[in-house]
């Protein structure tokens, strides 16, 4: 019995007359009038099921084969023949037909056939996995992941596994989960009535992660090109289709790297995981293409061909002020750009994707570094048609006076980030990097434009976990 | 200027004469009396500095070069020339050498290049990375890493990112972590008094999974071959160095596989990506031979040559009871085997990697499939020599009433776990999973025998972050 993934099957690696096993779960079931039944089975190796076809004189096939609804079990073993049906080249003649599992009242399975919601199928999210567009985007998912890694190992980049639980918020990026051992019902208190963290698991107040940015750099200082992708955390209870409260990110750091080789690196990055989405999952981008956004095959195809163009922030603001157009949020130099601004900048201006460069330094981060105008920073966004902001990224304060200067103007304190003022202290170099949202991207890629739609389990309070 | 990476200078891909940048940190300068300094400069990208010979002549010799020392980072040019020194075939003759960045009061600098304790280095974790040691560790967590994620996706397994804040706690395979924005100073509370989980930001109580296993076996159901690699956690108060609070696991799943296709699955994967190790990273082993386990190179060597033993527990038990010694744990069916026994079955009854089967259902979880017997269950452990379990698994009870059978005889909520009986429910067919815990791997691997040494942040009160 040579059992093969049904990829393998429908890929045209067998040759036409072998016998083959194959085992999956049935799609839907057809019986023609000339005593044969064509049973769509599907493994989850690729998006489409193989057709097998069974005839009426198998053994089983009266008190088997024709009770056979969506989501049983079977193995089939039979001949790879020729297809003459519509939307194949290849099918199954059945020889034997085995039932491994049944459905329990295929009356109520809850992923029958027909089509349902993407809301109700939040609803069932162990078993969603099944659906035709959740199988999709899970192997999609899989796609730019394997991508990603190979990207960076490709470049002589180092995955650095960043903590998750953490006793410093980063840069103040989000609300915070804590995570604690502590009895809630009754704490122990310090003698003047606040919660004593010191019994705490780790001795001190620990919360998740909302980026391993700051840890990895001290690997960039040593190993000079890493990358994190991992789980972050986000506490803000928006219960938006753009955010979720636990989602993964990559954050490459790169030594002796300005934020022109950061943006040389980002732009590599994405060309190369759209790449091999396009060559390695085409299937599933037809489904997305044909079922969900109809331009999102040629949305990757056009960031792989076009090179990205580059603007200081200034000029957008300047392009932003003639644009001829009343925008929500009026535009002056010093405002966050609005989504409104980035998709006017990305779709029509430029109409390919846009590394924006040198913020004002008031709307961003402490560590970003310093431009010389005294004003802006070496921070960059990479604004991509039809999403907005889907990378951010900054060269690094690199010079520990400048370093000082900016925690001071916002209070923050020395102590806590001593250890970061260190790296800046020995042996201090240049460096740069980014972070690049992977439910967002998955997003992008497949034009599910709920996120909560692209993790594989949503936290719904109908689904017994999440 | 063509930069290069300090590994593909030594790993003889530029030819001599070439003129090339280098850029890294100083490790160690030593000056001749002949007026040249020899600086050995290393950049992470590989285990050895590429040396650096320095004429008095260079413009910065005495104003610059003769103060560099450890932890200083450097931009070299220079020729490509053949060495005559010991220890490398090919040394850099700088022409131009940039100080990029000096360290602070070299006196005081935390690695400077005496040897340290592990501990001490524990105490200075964003520092220590810049050490022969850590260093080391890091490129071999990242080439496992990647092993790993290369060897599922040639086997056509997809990467599942599974929850990290989860509302069960799997198999009650440990102490649990609590995440939660509830105000631990003033928590909500029920008219009974009791904390009032439903204003949580989940509108539940929820932890940090000990395990994807559960939530994985829902897209197995689906697409097959699956597997979770990503953090885990267990708030167990053993601060020994064989536990950590926080670790990664991979968990792959497979369905139509039983419990000999498991081990099967096992077997491969350890013996690919301890091959990686030694193809790939022979520099960083040869550190680890000779300073920290001499017969690390020839261990891995062995898992990768020789088939494992296969041995069901009942044997097992036998051999321990005619092994002729007196055990710390004395020997009966049913006992959970201890240290002891794992290592004198592995070490010197077998001599190779061991695969334990069909343990008592005493002693294994709730989900593990029962076998004719009544009495054991498929689960299965593989023994190593040197270090013990490094792999869990178990084919999975995927008949619902022998499922409800163990949860009744466990007093377990079906309720709550009514989403993984679904699982049984619909479709199910035989499936089989393991765990590797990915820290223990590389603490295997490395001989480094404490798992706070192979993390990329040990959590210690002395350092500032993780």
């Amino acid at each position: 019995m040579s059992v093969y993934a049904i990829t393998a099957v429908l890929g045209g690696q067998i040759p036409l007359g072998r016998q083959v096993t194959v085992q999956g779960w049935v799609r839907t079931r057809r019986d023609s009038k000339a005593g044969l039944s064509f049973v769509a089975v599907h493994d989850g190796s690729c998006f489409d099921p193989l057709q097998v076809v069974v005839a009426a004189g198998l053994p089983n096939y009266l008190s088997e084969v024709l009770h056979l609804t969506a989501g049983c079990a079977v193995r089939v073993t039979g001949e790879l023949v020729a297809s003459a049906g519509k939307g194949q080249s290849v099918e199954l003649r059945a020889e034997a037909i085995e039932v491994v599992g049944w459905v329990d009242d295929p009356e109520t399975y809850p992923v029958s056939p027909k089509p349902h919601s993407f809301e109700y199928l939040r609803s069932i999210a162990h078993l969603r996995p099944r659906t035709n567009s959740i199988g999709a985007i899970a192997r999609v998912r899989h796609c730019l992941a394997q991508a990603i890694q190979r990207f960076f190992h490709e470049q002589g980049y180092f995955w650095i596994h960043t903590p998750i639980i953490t006793a410093s918020d980063c840069e103040g990026a989000g609300a915070l989960f804590r995570v604690s051992t502590l009895d809630l019902v009754n704490p122990p208190r310090t003698a003047e009535g606040r919660i004593d963290f010191s019994q705490d698991f780790f001795g001190r107040e620990t919360f998740l992660t909302v980026s391993g940015q700051l840890n990895v750099e001290s690997y960039c200082l040593a190993l000079s090109k890493v990358y994190t992708f991992g789980p972050t955390f986000r506490a803000e209870n928006s219960n938006t289709s753009r955010h979720l409260a636990e989602f993964w990110m990559v954050e490459p750091e790169t030594a002796f790297a300005d934020l022109s080789a950061n943006a040389d690196l980002a732009e590599a990055l994405l060309k190369s995981i759209f790449k091999a989405v396009l060559d390695e999952r085409a299937d599933d981008m037809a489904f997305f293409a044909q079922r969900i956004d109809k331009t999102c095959i040629q949305r990757l195809e056009q960031v792989v061909r076009l090179p990205f163009e580059r603007m200081d922030y200034s000029e957008a603001i300047r392009i932003l002020e003639q644009a001829g157009r009343t925008f929500e949020f009026p535009i002056q130099w010093g405002m966050d750009l609005q989504s409104e601004h980035e998709r006017y900048l990305a779709e029509e201006h430029v109409g390919r994707p846009l590394v924006l460069m040198n913020y004002p330094k008031t709307i961003k981060s402490f560590y970003m570094r310093l431009n010389d105008d005294g004003r802006t920073v070496a921070a960059m966004d990479i604004l991509a048609p039809g999403i907005g902001e889907i990378i951010g990224g900054s060269q690094r304060e690199d010079r520990l006076d400048r370093l000082d200067e900016r925690m001071d103007e916002l209070g923050m304190s020395k102590t806590t980030y001593n250890w970061y003022r260190d790296l800046r202290r020995y042996g201090s170099v240049p460096h740069a990097g980014f972070g690049l949202g992977f439910e967002r991207t998955v997003s992008y890629v497949t034009g599910m434009s709920n996120v909560r739609d692209v993790i594989p389990f949503p936290r719904t309070p109908r689904c017994a976990d999440f």
